[in-house]
């Protein structure tokens, strides 16, 4: 298993390209992925009460058929909170796209990142999709172009390529998201597309999807905020040529391993490039005595605004990251919590047995000032852990998020 | 029933002071508050599992005895993570007040605030405990330097008085609260002490204060975080006169509504002083069919940075409104819900069943520059409500949080 270039388009068969539609002003903001056969595909969505429309319609396509060729993902606008009209969008997206690549309706996906609570731009969209179609690559550029015209506040790109072996077989897992604020766990986090051409069954391909997000995306936190639009999509054209795989085997474990690294690789890409972030915060709660727990008090850390400051201000006020754990809803026993920073700069206990293990403060900022910092809380009980991820509290987020749609 | 000068002196029988003791430099860090007869005491404290070590001897003595005579607060140091030494350093505290103030150890109540893990300086606070009795006061001079000595980050010194007649007595509760950072539901909050005259059953008291803080204090957040110290203390002496209120009647209700009077003052103040905050956010659900499901929905608003940010902009963001209401937890229908902004600068009706009501950017903008901005969500359901407090978020809270320590 190694990681290769490229992107959505690193597997056999997929083809992508993104274009500046004229939705937003001179950046790119339409994309397109399409399989030259269609796809078995897997997703999860948003479970905030307020879902946008294309979080509808591919659902209705992931639960009723199963099976997709296409994506037409816009940025810009998030087709969330706009009714009847907004639904209908989707369906005439779909059916423009499905009309030029000449596919059903039925399996072309749909998906919007942006501000909440407009109607698409219809004309553009549909001129935008005649377009993209005619732009489709199966290059690397191809990719990069397609995971560009996905950012709104993201500031680069974020795609990644895993290439692995199944039954003596090639086979590439390519993907990119986007994301960067309106992000919190429970299936977390912005948009994410993944291709593979892997032969899988489409329960078990479903199965592997929901598996790998509780640990990857479900982990991440940059504000707090369940977005309406969260969605992540998983596409299989089986063009690998291997024997498909039926059970839960020694291949599956294979696919699954390399759909982690892809995965986990995007998210801690979004979690790091949070808006206004300075830096990736890695919360790692080990000796646990279940994962839950575990997880429980990686994310009450990585959210909390005390901590994500004091990160941004290199200030090793570790009594924040034991109160959120004290809050986080799970029982663990503080007087006998040690906890760690680590970086590049090296690693340091600061917290023995729930107390100042008196350490440096010096060494602490130093530790702390690195673009990647991790903390580990060690509670001491039993085997299990966890990681969660999330970024620093800085005066950019304010900025962003003040004046977004100005 | 009617607002009076002072806080924490106003009620009959009640003295206070506060004083520079040397923890901080240059600035009020001691204060006491004293009452010339023993009071029935009430307490509610923070659900941190991570309790500061006050917070066990405060809910010691209001759980065993149910009667204090005195508090003691330091701000600078908030004595939690201290483990055993810091326990110790409250009966310590205790006795020496007891023993300047002729009364039992067990009858002291202690508080503090401030950075976490370090461990109090006990000479300053010992010599500080002396030098608060000598000046003790039942002036509103007296109540003022209290306030004032146990502020931390706060802008402003928190207090008020209010007076009304039980039984034909005339009567009085007066209060003071700090807090202004590491603040959210779930007895939330800060520091808060309260005292009155009234004659009341102990286990009404205590019934009293825990109904009114749900509807205050907990429905209050500046940044999401349930600090280890939050404690709310509710002494009354019985100097008023009254027949002692022994039952939920006219005078017990009369006494209900002067306390809510009371701590709702105190809570909006906490969170109009939010750390960094420009403006005070009023968050109202109105036409629910449960209080609690109200309560979640107004709770994730105030709680959402990307709200709070908006409101920084004034900016009428309100797909993030709904958006936080979808992820609350609460099952309402957002297709169903109207949104308004309403301000000393007017009213506004910006969202119609879910989506955009067509309202005026320049008067929703007009509206959000108002130092107290409420937003209000009819869910168009039933006939319950709630209000929650919370503020904006700035780059201040950045800059305060970033470097809090140096």
């Amino acid at each position: 298993m190694k990681k290769i270039e490229g992107g959505i388009t690193a597997a056999t068969g997929f083809l992508a390209t993104g274009i500046c539609a004229g939705i937003k002003k001179e950046k790119k903001d339409m994309a397109m992925v399409y399989s030259k056969t269609p796809c078995k595909t897997a997703g999860t969505f948003t479970t905030n009460l307020v879902k946008a429309a294309p979080v509808k319609w591919d659902r209705k396509v992931v639960r009723e058929s199963g099976f997709s060729q296409a994506v037409v993902v816009n940025s810009g606008v998030a087709n969330a909170c706009t009714g009847q009209a907004g639904y209908q969008y989707c369906e005439d997206t779909a059916k423009k796209a499905g009309e030029v690549l000449g596919v059903p309706a039925g399996s072309v996906l749909v998906a919007s990142t942006g501000v909440i609570g407009k109607q698409l731009p219809m004309d553009i969209i549909l001129k935008g999709v005649e377009a993209l179609q005619k732009n489709l690559s199966d290059t690397t550029d191809g990719a990069l172009l397609a995971a560009e015209a996905i950012m709104t506040t993201d500031t680069m790109p974020k795609q990644v390529a895993y290439e692995f072996e199944v039954g003596g077989k090639k086979a590439v897992i390519g993907g990119m998201c986007k994301g960067s604020g309106m992000i919190h766990p429970n299936m977390a986090t912005m948009l994410c597309f993944l291709t593979t051409d892997i032969a899988i069954d489409k329960m078990l391909l479903q199965h592997a999807l929901s598996e790998v997000v509780q640990d990857t995306f479900n982990m991440v936190s940059v504000d707090g905020d369940t977005s309406t639009n969260d969605t992540v999509l998983l596409m299989a054209n089986g063009m690998a040529g291997n024997a498909e795989i039926t059970e839960e085997n020694a291949d599956y474990k294979v696919f699954l391993e390399a759909l982690y690294q892809v995965m986990g690789f995007l998210c801690k890409k979004i979690a790091g490039d949070g808006e206004g972030a300075t830096a990736l915060l890695e919360m790692k709660v080990i000796h646990a005595t279940t994962k839950d727990q575990a997880k429980q008090l990686c994310k009450a850390v990585v959210t909390s605004s005390l901590v994500k400051t004091a990160v941004f201000g290199h200030d090793a006020n570790w009594g924040r990251i034991l109160c959120a754990m004290g809050y986080a809803g799970a029982i663990f026993d503080p007087e006998k919590t040690d906890i760690y920073f680590e970086s590049a700069a090296g690693k340091l206990k600061i917290v023995e047995n729930g107390m100042d293990a008196g350490y440096s403060e010096e060494t602490a900022t130093k530790i702390l000032s690195e673009k990647e910092v991790a903390i580990i809380a060690d509670i001491k009980e039993g085997s299990e852990s966890a990681v969660s991820w999330g970024c620093d509290l800085t005066y950019d987020y304010v900025k962003i998020n003040g004046d977004y749609r100005s």
